[in-house]
């Protein structure tokens, strides 16, 4: 890569992205696909062959082997690797930032990187915690795209006292590839991911487990004909292994405390088939309704054109 | 309707659908897009809306306003309708069942109608119960389509002893229409079944009426903010509530069984967060990839331009 003198006209002059799985890789395309919002953008993976292949698809202006050389110069660094790596990561690199660099984050838990991270962030960089809510069940760089964050919310959870203008870059940036951009509190988030995301995939998980430890020709039928609900639960249960204990290790309160209202709740649906409760049955299935309603309202149901970016 | 003579050249000179819901009507749509299977399709429906919509929509030679009347001369009669309707619907027309006619349903229970209604099954009259493995969170006679079926399993569970030409028939019917026919026996059907369709929408459902409980910023938010996961339990928990009440109530033994391993797996997966294992939620996460995978070589994932047949 040869050095350039920086051009105003870019919101950031260099970027760097570490991690190049799904979501890297998509910020990655997506910047390069827009104009005159990041002049350098720069990649590093602790993984040779994620490296190599990101040399290879071309989407970014260098791929470096090493973590801390990747940093030097960033106006804006942002963690996409599972949350586990966070502190390891932020440690390494804290001495080797820029005054005034902006790191953010794409990690589904928001206060526990905020507590791991935090203590490694020097005097004079800026700490903006993101979470872009897309993806898809796909890993590696060669499953991202550009248009991932199309239409969907980045949600922005800075600790108080953050700057104002860095929050607002982030905001710029993420706004520039596609995203629709909200500020929330780290712990309010925590709670709500909790209850869309963390906990349907920890059910997903457990019943294809629970499907797994069938007898073989059952397992088999399991599969051949599976129906409309265990055929999506087996797409959410396909995610990436590691990103997902890292949520459910970095969430635990949350994620235990809507476990808990769920098991409940459910108890009472299977004493309500035991008994034959008619009524109790239709009334819930009744109101359900009602909440899918407002999912469509909200835009966040995917047109079937568009499949592939969820 | 005027009076025709028959025409050997069909397999079926008569077939009469009782309910014209998204299964009724969207076999209705797929038999008279395909010629030489049924020369005179009857449709018949308990509500006056929904046969109005029927004879708007256009796809039958007739719609019958009485129940009875719509299977006089029938040469198969298939019941598309909730399951706990079966035992009326049954006892009202086997008087007027002709000699020779095949009865059949769709029903996503296979044991507990065979039990309900053969005894109402006359003598000369057979009994081949079905259920195509196809359909969306949409009802109604406007959301039916006639490709609804294909390539997708329609499981035939005929008691024992049943007149195979009859059988055979209604797998040419079936496969005409585009599915692929299996048969299957009804016990292990709705085992199977518990754990691929039932017990995913009771979760579903459960987890939708959850979020229902949360205090109304909190909703507000998971609505908003619906993840893939969430998203994917609303949509499921947005299917018909009757058909759905029926089915819970109806295959209650094998849905309490795969409940019960579903709920000690879950349990073992809360401990696991509560205390940091790592490694079994890490081996969990890993091991039901492999199913994923099976299900996408079984072909049962629907590609993302077929989305609206699911």
């Amino acid at each position: 890569m040869e050095t350039k003198s920086s051009n105003p006209d870019f919101l950031f002059q260099s970027v760097t992205l570490i991690g190049i799985g799904l979501i890297g890789s998509s910020i990655a395309r997506a910047i390069k696909k827009t104009e005159y919002i990041v002049e350098n953008l720069v990649l590093t993976d602790v993984d040779k062959l994620v490296r190599a292949k990101a040399k290879k698809l071309g989407f970014a202006d260098s791929v470096e082997d090493n973590l801390c050389a990747a940093v030097v110069g960033a106006d804006c660094v942002i963690l996409c690797t599972p949350i586990g790596n966070y502190a390891e990561i932020i440690e390494s690199i804290s001495g080797h930032l820029k005054p005034g660099c902006i790191v953010s984050d794409v990690g589904s838990v928001k206060r526990a990187p905020i507590t791991d991270m935090s203590p490694y962030i020097p005097e004079n960089v800026h700490f903006v915690p993101g979470h872009p809510i897309a993806g898809t069940e796909k890993s590696g760089p060669e499953s991202g795209f550009a248009e991932l964050f199309d239409g969907r919310y980045w949600l922005l959870t800075p600790p108080v006292g953050t700057n104002r203008k860095a929050v607002k870059k982030m905001r710029c940036l993420f706004e520039a590839i596609g995203a629709m951009v909200e500020e929330m509190d780290p712990d309010y988030h925590d709670k709500v991911l909790a209850l869309t995301s963390h906990l349907p995939h920890l059910i997903a998980y457990t019943i294809v487990g629970t499907a797994d430890d069938l007898e073989d020709q059952t397992q088999a039928d399991v599969i051949r004909f599976s129906a409309s609900g265990f055929r999506d639960f087996t797409r959410l249960a396909g995610s990436n292994p590691i990103m997902w204990r890292d949520i459910f290790l970095n969430n635990r309160e949350a994620v235990l405390e809507m476990l808990q209202r769920f098991s409940e709740d459910l108890t009472a649906l299977q004493r309500a088939i035991r008994w034959g409760e008619a009524d109790t049955l239709e009334e819930l299935f009744t109101r359900t309704r009602k909440i899918r309603l407002g999912v469509i309202d909200a835009k966040q149901e995917v047109p079937p054109s568009a499949n592939k970016s969820r």
